[in-house]
């Protein structure tokens, strides 16, 4: 935290885009740290669910935004999320933030937006050209709304996503500078550290995915576990087990570096992989037993939850929400003078 | 009325921009209109006092979009505006607006709203260029949001917000194609005719307005209308009252055919300027009266309105304008199967 967000209380906003079930690379990636802060800042921590920026990019399949939306709240109670720690809530059910994406707009310039290298970036790898939705283009607006409607200051991103938060306190600054108040605080981007870097795909590519097919899901069965791991990307020249193996971009031994307990023994493994004498099969099961230890028991509290049980959880977080939501409100009509 | 809107009720919606006091231009070319739709349409005839619109290119002057609110409600109150027929509103206190505001955003492409020629002009005016406020560069969105939260099907403007119009519709009729759902109305733009076209400044600029500094005021006092009157362009080389005079061109003229109610007694004053015999201080000093039989009245009953009062009407009004918005914003949450 910075001195200039001293005189803010500690809140933090993270999210998720209801467009498809939680895979092992979110669960390092975002959960572990996620079940850090809901210790960390008991009562401070809101978890969105943003059905409103999944729609930006999915106008056209509300059915598939929808039907996610229980999907990945039951991902994250299963896997350890507390609903009397964290308020959990659904985006489109606070309509404050979309106010609030409204005044913000006025304070951003389209030449600015255009430069904003996330957005470029993304644009680029979905193709869209001038094409882009409006509402694409204007995201980093509305994100800037998502975190500062709760004044939200610490903020769990990727490296990739930096460059929204410096968009978001572009526009906190702004408006507190222009409107005379000290309503919004700096935002801290909070980048994972090293050990909770990227997973890499089962197929070997660098990023795990559902569009590219190549993912664990948090919700897969033994079966279905078992058999992806079988089929993991290996070394393509160690066909006998007596082979020497190599162990860098072997997705085997990078999934037992970032999920075996036992740092030693994969170490050991790794030597004799590389040596020759060990079969990937064997490799395999010890790594099918290993991620059947995580994925397992957050599966079974999974199928343990009912779904209006936890859309009731969701509720009760957007009431939450919106309360935070109207109280920030009140200041924002204040000073800007729309209190009537 | 096309067809394709038959099934829908006929719904008027229009309004002001609450950024200065309306003049002369406005009274003929909108408020006239606006009191033939209420008394057509009872009860169905939406005003909506425009200041988020307002905060697009104001947001650094909150104040002055807060002053003029009451005032532009008084402007049309006192010129015949009847809140038992007419819903009078402030548009931010629809946030519905705003939310509708931002599921449009996706419907829509940055090319398409770079297409808008009404945009494009203001922009060269107001000499924006790329720094252009991501709010203003897509206000026709939010606008296609004012009229359509109410279902507004006939919307009186000018002739240059046409392409507004046609952008709502294209963006009613995407929702509905998308949603598979008929929610939104097909809009009809309805232009003024001729009689009402634009009033010319004093100075003889082809257009009145604040920014130009030749606007006569609905709430100028007599002396003010009659020094205003007196200052009023005519013909340069009229110098004397036997000379020959043009008429084309000639604001005094130009107000007296829009203004005075007898037609021939204009045409016979026309007839004698072009002769010469008659001076410009005659014929200021009858246009003086044509002009204080319209605006005294009017100012007499601005100068009665009492801001609370007024300031009473406009929540009234604002809560029926939710009640509309609310049950429109049901349906289009079905639509959009973000109804939790």
């Amino acid at each position: 935290m910075t001195e200039k967000s001293s005189h803010f209380e500690p809140r933090v906003l993270t999210g998720d885009r209801p467009t498809g079930k939680l895979h092992l690379g979110h669960y390092l990636g975002s959960i572990e740290n996620r079940l850090k802060y809901q210790d960390k800042y008991p009562g401070s921590f809101l978890y969105m669910i943003a059905d409103v920026q999944a729609l930006t990019d999915n106008a056209e399949n509300p059915e598939k935004v929808r039907a996610n939306v229980v999907e990945v709240a039951k991902d994250n109670i299963a896997a350890g999320m507390d609903p009397t720690k964290t308020t959990m809530f659904i985006q489109s059910m606070v309509p404050e933030i979309a106010e609030l994406t409204i005044f913000f707009l006025n304070l951003v310039t389209v030449a600015r937006l255009e430069r904003n290298p996330t957005v470029k970036d993304e644009m680029k790898q979905k193709g869209f050209g001038t094409s882009v939705p409006a509402g694409f283009f204007m995201y980093p607006v509305s994100q800037a709304a998502d975190i500062l409607f709760c004044k939200g200051n610490i903020v769990p991103v990727g490296e990739d996503q930096k460059p929204m938060i410096e968009q978001a306190n572009e526009i906190a600054e702004k408006f507190n500078r222009i409107y005379g108040a000290e309503i919004f605080p700096h935002v801290e981007a909070v980048i994972p550290d090293e050990e909770h870097r990227r997973v890499m795909g089962l197929d070997g590519n660098a990023k795990m995915s559902k569009s590219l097919n190549n993912a664990i899901y948090l919700a897969d069965s033994d079966d279905v576990l078992k058999e992806k791991v079988m089929s993991a990307y290996t070394d393509p020249n160690h066909v006998h087990k007596d082979d020497p193996g190599t162990v860098e971009g072997n997705v085997v031994f990078s999934y037992l570096d970032f999920f075996d307990p036992n740092k030693s023994e994969v170490e050991e493994l790794k030597a004799q992989y590389r040596k020759g004498g060990l079969g990937d099969v064997e490799l395999k099961n010890r790594l099918y037993d290993v991620l059947r230890n995580i994925i397992a028991p957050i599966r079974e509290r999974r199928e343990a939850l009912n779904d209006d049980e936890v859309m009731n959880i969701l509720l009760e977080g957007t009431k939450r929400a919106r309360e935070i939501a109207t109280a920030t409100m009140g200041e924002v009509r204040e000073a800007m003078k729309i209190n009537y």
